[in-house]
């Protein structure tokens, strides 16, 4: 079977949605795809470091809202919320709880395991500017790219789905 | 024309998501496609049986978490909540009323007719193992597999929507 | 490189996927494609018009329910909710703020960017007849279509998204 391409527009930062997206990614690459993670939006938070060097423009040159927005949201895969049955926060505890019971692959090494078959994850650079997110404050081995560049991607690929 | 396949993964269980879904899906089928839907996470309870026979595992292998997940969640397509303006669950009934008096298919129906149609319908089995459903929980006719049967789905079709 | 064609389902009506509907439009229209978002549901909110004149049917034929939709819904993009953070009302006019500061497209610019750049917007007849949406309600130059029209656009399209 010919290599093929696959491309997801990851939009939302929801727990169960950002793994929905993680186990097509894994599974695709596993298969042998090219796989391209666009993360815009609240999608960009599982590329967010949890610790940003105070030298390194966590501050800097942002608005007060643009604070505010980053200090509300979630830094990684940590501490997203579920889209459903949330219970105030109490949701995504008890989905992780039920997946390590049932040997699941956890967020955390869903993620590394896209980054180490090779999937690409891209940072929507427009989001990066609205939202305030500096390059420092995500993670290494993230590209960065806008709507352009993800076309060019998604003309090449067989599936491209938004998430 | 030629016939083509087209793939849905329906990840929400939100009403008027799994009628876009169904309406897509009833639609294409119509005009001579194959096409499949995965259900994964919320989108398993459509699937969901009413009333499953106490003794084909209602319970049996379930974690106290899965037991609860479960008994939250709604069974099959009558009570789904919208995705906007549901207002603490009076929106579905209002949105169901609206439906009948404009002649429109229901969900049930939409649902009946799409299995009529041979639109196939598989649910992930990674997603039941979470969120512990068992096979004798969800409808007959129903297939069973991953996301690796998903991909080689997704590769044949023109079409490929996340909902 | 070819014109290709790409089709989108906007079915959300919030402020941050109207958005991103409206990004990836507006890119590949600029790249010399052909796009057509398809609004169906809470997408359908952003061809309303802000005012209807009193004879054009802005109430004749629809039930209460209808009428109830109707006026609780936002007419136009000037008044939809963040899927996420929205803090009751609070997040959308926090986001445009930033958008502003930082020279970013508004909302309103994306949409009649997408319009003059020829992206084809077109009102999926059967959520406007559940809903209650009649064509005098809808902004000019828009075109009525169902599931069928649909689908033989996106068998052209080589990108298809669901949003």
């Amino acid at each position: 079977m010919a290599t093929t391409k696959k491309t997801i527009i990851l939009f939302s930062g929801d727990f169960d949605r950002v793994m929905a997206a993680l186990i097509v990614a894994n599974g695709a690459a596993a298969m042998g795809d090219d796989v391209t993670i666009f993360c815009t939006f609240w999608g960009l938070n599982i590329l967010r470091r949890e610790k940003v060097a105070a030298a390194a423009g966590a501050g800097g040159g942002k608005s007060f809202l643009q604070k505010a927005f980053g200090r509300m949201m979630p830094k990684g895969t940590k501490r997203l919320g579920l889209s459903r049955m949330n219970f105030a926060g109490a949701g995504e505890p008890l989905m992780r709880k039920v997946m390590r019971d049932r040997n699941a692959m956890s967020l955390e090494e869903l993620f590394a395991s896209a980054r180490e078959q090779g999937v690409k994850f891209v940072a929507c650079t427009l989001s990066m500017d609205i939202l305030g997110f500096t390059k420092e404050e995500l993670v290494d081995g993230v590209e960065f790219a806008g709507v352009a560049a993800y076309l060019g991607e998604a003309d090449e690929a067989n599936v491209n789905l938004f998430i």
